[in-house]
This record gives C-alpha cells, structure tokens and sequence, in this order.
C-alpha cells in the first residue's frame, strides 16, 4: 500500500499555525517561506515516497546483521542514503557555512516527519547524526568544526549519541567509561557503550561517535562527564580517512521493532585505546549532550507523529476495501466496506485527530525554535525559548505516547489480519513502542515538565500558555458555530482542569515530592492533549475562515470536523487526569514494597 | 523470571466476591466449596509454573512450523499437554457423565487464568477444546457425544472452531463453505476456512473441528448457516480412527504474537469431500455457534487478565533488580532500585490495580455462570443469566483492552530492555494484541453491548447494576475511611456518568443508530471500567473487616490501597467517556467517506 506524504495538511500548519510568513521575516530565512516550504517539502515526498518508504517492509523481514564486527544493512539502505545525501537533505537545516541549506526547523520538521513515515529504521540515522552535527555545532572547537561537520552536513560520514552503558540508561551519573588525556591533547577512551543506534553501518564512510566519559580525578555524577568525538575512522590533516580506531561494534540487538536499524554494543579501547577529541570544556559533557538530546527529543516526537500517519494511511485503505456486514443505519442494503461502520469511522477518526493535532503541535513549536535561535530581538528570542522549552517534552512525550494508542488502533481496524506480518500494520505497532523508551522515557519527559518547565518557575509559563488558550476559546466562542462552540466547551473545561493541575503540580513539587512526581505521567498526558486540542482549536477557526473565503472547502471542512472530534473524543480525557494529577499521588506510593 | 500463580487473590475474590460457598450449596456442586477450590489451584499452579511456563519462550523463539501439511509445535509443547491430559485439567468444568471433573466455572476460569499466564500459545488449545465441548453437549445428537465428549474431555482428542473464511470475518453471514447431503445422513464438505487456531497439530490423536457451511438451497445469509463435526481423522465403530478426512492445513500464518499457537488455513473437500456430521438442526448453526464463542469470549477476557498478570510479575520483579536515579524524596542517598520512582510506582499499580480488578469482575460473572446454569430455582437462574449475559462483553472487551495497556506499560518498566525481545516483555505486549481481535473484535462486543445488552431491554439491565453499584456506595460511605470515601465518591461519579451513558444509549439506538453505535467502544470502555471498580469498592470493603478482624493483614492492606488506587487513577476516565458516547456520536461520522 503505496504512501502520500501529507503535504497539504503539513502545509496548512506552516501556514496558518506556524506562522511561516513570520519565520520567513527573520533574517537569513528569508526565502524561507510557504513558496519554499511548498516546493522543499514536494520534492522530499518525491524521494520519501518512491525510493525510501518501499524499502521499510524489507528492512523489518530482512533487517541489519553483524559479522565480523561489520554490519550490512538492508539491501536497498545503502543506495537510498546515497540519494538522500545527494539531494542534501541532511544539511536541510544546518548552517550554509558548512554546506548546509539553513532552511528554519519549521520546514525542517515537516521533512522529518514525512522522512520517518516512510521508514522509520531508516530516518534515525539522519536524525541521529543531525544531533551531533547539533552538538558539534554548538560546543566544538573550529578545529573540530572543521574536520566534521562538512563531511556530515553532507551525509558522507553520519553520527552517532553514546549515552547508555549497562548500569546507565535514563540515570548519566553512572556513566563509567574512562577517558584518559594524551601528551598530544587527545584522550584514550576505554568503556562499553550500548543502545547506539547505528553504531555500526556501512551506509557511510565514517561513523563520528559523539561519547560520554569521564576524565580520569573528575566529580563523581553528572558533574564529572566529558564529550568526546571518537571517529570509526581517524581523519588524516588532508581530510582524508586514516587508520581504523579502537571502537568496534560487538554485537547488535534483536528488537522488537525498527529491526533495519542496527541497535549496537560498542567496545572502545579493546586494544590499546579509542582515540577521542574533547568536545568543548572538561566535565561539561552532559550540557553538549542536551544540545543533541533536545534536537533528538523533538525529533523522536515527530517519530511519533510519522508512524501514527502512516498506520493511519494503512488503515483508511483497507477500511475502504474490505468488504463485511450491513450498515447499522442501513445505508447500504448488503455488507459495505468496514468504512462505513461507525466504529471504524471513530478509529479513523481517533488516529487521525491525535495524528493532525500533533503535527500542528510540533509545527508551533518549530516556529518557536526558529525565532527562539535566529530572531534579532533578544525579547522575543527569550519569550520563544520559553515556550519551546515546555513544548520539547509535549511534542516527545505525548506524540509518542499517542502514536501507542493510534498504530494500535491501526491494528484494529485490520481485524485479524492485522495480527498477520504479511499486511504490514503490526510493524508499526512494533516499531512505535520504542519512541516512548528512547532519548527519555515518557517519564523522563514528565520529570522534566514537571520539575523544570512548572515547578521551577512556579507555573508561569504553564499558566501563560492557558492565557493564550482562553484567548482562542473566545475567538470560538464568538465564531458561534456549533463545531466553535463545541471546541470552545471543551477547551475551557480542560484548560481550567490544567490550571488545577498546574497550581497542585507548581505548589507541591517540593513539599510533597512524590505525590507530584507519582502525577507527572498524567500531567504531561493532559498537558500535551491540551496543547494539541489548542491547536486543533485554532486550526478550526482559520478553516472557517477559508471556508468562508471560498477556499478548498473539502479540506477546510475536513479540518472543522476533526477538530470537533478531537474536541468531543480526546479533549474529554484532560478533567480525568488532572482529577489523578491532584489527588492520586498518595495511593499511587502507598503500597510497601513487599507488597508488590 | 519464574511465574507464580496468584492463588491468594483468586481465591479472595472467589471467597469474598464470588461467594463461592454460595456456589457449592447448587446441588451437583456441594464438593466445590473454598478449600477445594484452594486445592485444585494449588495443583494446577504447580503444573502452569513448573511445566507450561518454561515453555513460552521457546514457543516464541521456535513456533510451530509446517512442513507437507503436518504441523509440529514447539518441542515440549506435545509432552506437557500430555501432563495437562493427564492431570484431567481439560475436563474440569465438564460433566462427570463424560469424564469430567463438573467443577464449576468459578474454579474454572482461576485455573484458566493460570495457564494463560503461563502461556498464551499453549493455554488456546484448551480454550478452543472447550468451545467444541460445549456445542456438543449443548446441541450434539447422543450418537455425536457418544463418539466425541469423552475423547475431548480427556484431552485425547482437541477441538476447533471454523468460522472464519477469506471474506466472512466479523460477518458470518458471508460464509460460503458448503456442505452436501448424502444418502448415509453424512455430509459432504467443501470450503475454505482461515484463522484456525491449533487447525493443525501434533499434540492429539485426532483434531475435532466444528466447521460452519451452508447445505444447498439454505436461505441466504445467518440464517442458512449451519454446524457440522468434522474430525481430522474419522472414527471406526469401536471408536478407533479410521481414514483420514479431507481436511488439510494448507498453511499456517506468520503473526506477530501467540506465535507457538498455529493458526491454520483449513482446505475442505479438495479431494473429493470432507466427510461431516450435522450438529443438532440444519440452519441453526449460528445459534449453536454462539455457544462456543461465549464460552471462548469469556476464555478470551480471561486471558487478557493473564496476560496482564504475567506482565505485571515481570515488570515488579525488573523494578525490584534495575538501580538507577535517586528518588525524587531524597529516601535513599544514592542510586535505588526503580521501584522506589513514583512514576514506576503509578505504572506498577496501573497494572496491579487494572488485573485485580478485571480478575474479581470474571470471578463474579463466572460465578453468575454457575447459577444461571445449575441453580434449581428457576428466577435464580434467570436473574443470574442476564447478569452474566451483560458481563460477558465486559469480560471480553474491557480486560482484554485493560490488557493492552498493561503489557504496554510492562514494557516500559524496563526502558530499552523492554525493547529487547530476549527480556520477554516484548512477547506480552505482542501476543496480547490478538485478545481485543479475536472471538470478536472490542468492536463487535460493544455492538453487543449497546444493543442485546442495553438496547434492547430499555436499558433495565445495566440501571439494575448501577442500583447494586449504589449500594456498595452507601457502604464504603457508612464504613468512612478515607480509602472508603475516596472510593465511594469516584464511583459514584461514575456510576452517575454510566446512567447518563445508558439513556442515551437506550434511547436513541433505534433514531439515530450511527450515534450510538460510533460510541459503542467508549459505552463499553466506561461499563467495563465501573464494573470492575465497583469489584474493587466490593473489595475494599471486604478487605477492611478482614484487617479489623486481624487476617492477613498485608494482604488487606494491599488490597484497600490497589482499591483506592482503582478509584483515583482508573475510575477517574469514566466521566470524559460518558461525555463521548452522550455527544461524540456526530462528529464520528460527519467526515465524508472521500476525505479520509
């Protein structure tokens, strides 16, 4: 089942959302706007489309293997990174100075999305190399800068994250892998790393790992943590690749999804030591490495939005074919297609709502990004960087999460040929269970609103983000029609619902740690389903205004009924769990250890 | 990570919930009373932990296969059914006459529930066994038991159920299989059905299917379907086996769970005619039919409660093990044991709290069963019958739902492990996908739900249950412990909610079916939830008389707090669903068929 990229809604967003028109006003963004946008984002549905989406199938039945410490992709990887590098889009967003097309985030993510529902395996290794592209970009020396980053900005080396080792997954202050300084000013890098995600791959010339370790008399904790660049490949001072380094995949993971990406264990310094390049200052590696964590965050949580488009695509086209039973309401004299069936028509409905608000969600955020960096005026940079601050871990934590519920519904709606491998919905629902693990669980994401983007600044920019809510709940209301109106409802109950959740999450954070951190889950559930309505919110005013204009009535009233559906079906869960948020932490501690 | 059997909350809520000894003064049931119910556990654990389970794994590394037709299952799998034969575990609800135990369901489904945990793949055989066991008593001719009944009892034979066909999934009325009289009184049989779980096997002698046709000249449609034995191998006089039948698995489907459980396609009649029996009349084959399949709805709702308790043993004891991060309380100076995080506290009650509270919801309905089925008195069995009938849906779609949930949170107690398919989270959360699917989809229980269950009876059935809710509300009122109050007060937010819920329900099927039936999901979602939180309520109530009476008192406390934690943290969603089904009906439908 062949796959659209959904250009027209991605679109929409930009535009009316995003405010793209406002991006394209920050200077060197300039042709940065919906013409752009429009043109970039067709010719990546050209390549997402034909060439990487049909190798996702393949890569989940014939996935990466090791041998000899070498890794072989999918057939077909390979070749399709050669065109994805080509066409440049790796440097979509980074700096014309290293050879990158320095187009906004806002567009930026749009390809991501669409580049992640085509194949989800395939998307991370772009994603994680634009992370230490990221890293590099911000803390690395111009010496570093200049061996790397062109070479990466142009996908003939990628990048890797090397967090995790066997005692430290979410917890860095167990990190142990040791980095021991060099007459030279290199490091010696000696440890075990695993979870990295193409570690090890022969899509690329190089692989630039970018690894945790501490410098041997460090702080113990996060405080005494080092970045280093440790390349597969040393790099000779003409740019050329040299001898082989001490770093070397030892086994890969058997998964149960993103099967083509290869999950691998590294080994540095085996045989005499992994040669390593500090990253910025000493002890300040756990800083650099959020530089990469929030690119990659907000990355994994347009994973979410990806896969949640695609199950949905799947589904719509077999509910269109698959023939069984008659109409409840008798519409149709014999059996119909199952899309007729109420039910599936509330699981479409459902995938496609969380689906469109979430996208809307990440879109707004991107903008906020792209004024948060490049905006001349420092007091809207701030303001930008406040709310993209509390939208990271919404767009990550929530898209995620709901991309649980929507590949699973996208199951359902196959029936029992959903649970067969052959029809291709249960990859997803497979693949879609680590976006809620990785680059921080769900409640990782949860902490972080919870501690330092409510608490921290005492609900401030928790209840500036309701004020602005309550502003588009009165345009709504206003607008009178019954969709507004019924929108207006249900954003006035969840937003006032978040405000309690807010007050008890900012008022008790410190005072009651665990009572508030036992919430955090359902904070960010409500939080993000808020934020998401929000936007479904302001998506339906516009589209009535187009509607009203006379423009692509079909889509613009496409968009009102989906809105009143994520307002009538999704919206309805926030009072529940700000309802858990408030009064649940208790019950939630309270069982004795034994007792488990 | 060894399995055990939750004996002591099984037979809490068969004490306590199920009034069991309530059970054994049912004449045929005198020797079913607690401390046999006690005893048949504590033997059936021993042979689910010590044999059955250790086979799960391997049956998902190493699932069945076929090769020329014959289907060879997991090494191990053949031997330990031969143990579970031999213990008489597959007759243990069925008649003494045949060679059963006649134990009641209310033991039953706690042995179950057990070797579901155990193993999904392995516990389907006996389930379906269970299905054909129950037609033949039910509608078989004496000839057609003598033959059979005892065979399957004993487990020397198996038994299947052969509904589905590529077309005729969730619509039987679509069968087209055939069957042809011949002069002897027999049929002939040609067709081809799909999804026949344990279809082909190498664990029995001879494999008994039911299989669904049309005789020629029925009339179109449910009503010209009807029911025929068909074995694998036909029966000499004497009851040996005789020729093979015309019955061939043509292949078995590569699926993403239950993988040791084959699920065959049949091919009937290729070569020259599948020899089959007519099961009671012909065209009543659906109503016959229907017998099997509540019997399995209510198998299958049990094995999401499995499922989900094996989920949960895992998760505890990788939370126990797993160090990492400082408690957000400051309880313990350094790195913990995860189990000490609030939010791995929340997800380790969710699943607790969620499979007590399914378990106790079965445990009653089972018990429902018993009366409705053997009482003497007949308005007994009448006012049991209906409750049972609109518990089974709840059964089926609520904990089977509630399980999907739970092995996904199972999986994210262990972060990045949980993603590798070697830690064994991965298969719960795999396997459990087909509950919501098979014996009928969520879907097709809530269509039940709305329209024999509530519909049809004006909605008295589901008010009788939310006037018994209201009773253990003014108990936990007149008890006034803060767990009590809590309780009292969410479930009667709830309950008040579900009225609310079932007028609309009851009121407007008929005027505006598409509404009604595009909330049937959520309808279903928010009654299994009350349900099974008015069990909780039960519970807490009872667990608090035993804590002052001095029993137990860790359990009891455990008890009241997972009870509590129900009512705050599950409960709490059945307003935001009731606010759905009463006004989401519309927006579920109004997209045009074109825009999706």
């Amino acid at each position: 089942m062949s796959f659209s990229a959904p250009v027209k809604d991605m679109l929409f967003a930009m535009e009316h959302l995003a405010n793209i028109e406002q991006v394209a006003q920050i200077p060197g963004f300039e042709d940065a706007g919906l013409e752009t946008a429009q043109a970039v984002l067709e010719e990546c549905a050209k390549l997402c489309e034909g060439v990487i989406e049909p190798l996702n199938i393949p890569g989940d039945t014939n996935p990466s293997s090791l041998k000899d410490g070498v890794v072989t992709t999918t057939p077909g990887f390979k070749d399709a990174f050669a065109q994805f590098a080509e066409g440049g889009w790796q440097g979509l967003q980074h700096p014309v100075d290293f050879g990158g097309q320095g187009l906004p985030k806002t567009i930026g993510a749009a390809c991501l999305e669409m580049l992640n529902s085509a194949n989800l395996s395939f998307a991370l290794c772009p994603l994680l190399t634009d992370g230490a592209i990221e890293a590099l970009l911000t803390a690395g020396s111009d010496e570093l800068k200049a061996v790397y980053l062109e070479k990466l900005i142009s996908g003939q080396w990628t990048g890797t994250m090397n967090l995790t080792e066997p005692q430290a997954g979410s917890d860095l202050a167990l990190v142990r892998t040791k980095a021991d300084p060099q007459p030279d000013g290199s490091y010696k890098i000696f440890g075990t790393k695993i979870f990295i995600t193409y570690g090890e791959h022969d899509m690329a010339e190089n692989i630039v790992h970018l690894v945790l370790a501490r410098v041997a008399g460090a702080p113990e904790g996060v405080k005494g943590i080092s970045l280093f660049v440790v390349p597969k490949f040393l790099v000779n001072a003409d740019g050329s690749l040299g001898e082989r380094n001490d770093a070397h995949c030892v086994s890969i993971e058997h998964k149960m999804g993103i099967k083509a990406s290869p999950t691998a264990v590294l080994q540095f310094g085996d045989h005499g030591g992994a040669i390593g390049y500090l990253v910025g200052e000493e002890n300040r590696g756990l800083e650099y490495m959020f530089i990469m964590m929030n690119a990659a965050r907000y990355g994994v949580g347009v994973q979410g939005i990806a896969v949640a488009e695609r199950a949905y695509q799947r589904a719509v086209q077999y509910a269109r074919e698959r023939v069984q039973s008659r109409p409840v309401d008798g519409s149709v004299p014999g059996a119909a297609s199952i899309i007729h069936h109420p039910d599936v028509r509330r699981m479409l409905m459902t995938m496609r709502a969380f689906t469109e608000g979430c996208r809307a969600m990440a879109s707004t955020a991107a903008a906020a990004y792209d004024a948060a960096h490049h905006h001349p005026d420092a007091a809207v940079r701030q303001a930008n960087a406040t709310f993209y601050e509390f939208m990271v871990p919404l767009v990550k934590g929530y898209s995620t999460e709901m991309s649980l519920e929507v590949t699973s519904l996208g199951v359902q709606v196959h029936g029992g040929m959903g649970f067969i491998e052959e029809t291709g919905a249960a990859q997803y629902y497979r693949d879609a269970k680590i976006l809620t693990i990785y680059e921080g669980t769900t409640a990782i994401q949860a902490n972080d609103l919870v501690g330092r983007k409510t608490a921290r600044d005492g609900g401030q920019s928790a209840r500036a983000i309701a004020e602005q809510i309550a502003r588009t709940e009165a345009d709504l209301q206003a607008s009178a029609t019954p969709a507004a109106l019924s929108m207006a409802r249900h954003l006035q109950t969840a937003r006032e619902a978040f405000l309690q959740a807010v007050d008890f999450v900012a008022g008790k954070a410190k005072a009651s740690p665990n009572a508030v951190y036992a919430g955090s889950v359902p904070y960010l559930l409500l939080t993000g389903n808020l934020v998401a309505g929000w936007q479904m919110g302001r998506a339906l005013l516009v589209a009535q205004e187009q509607l009203a204009a006379g423009n692509d009535a079909a889509f613009m009233q496409a968009k009102i009924t989906t809105a009143q559906f994520y307002a009538e079906h999704i919206l309805t869960r926030v009072p529940g769990l700000a309802h858990t948020v408030c009064t649940g932490g208790e019950s939630a501690c309270a069982l004795p250890l034994e007792a488990f």
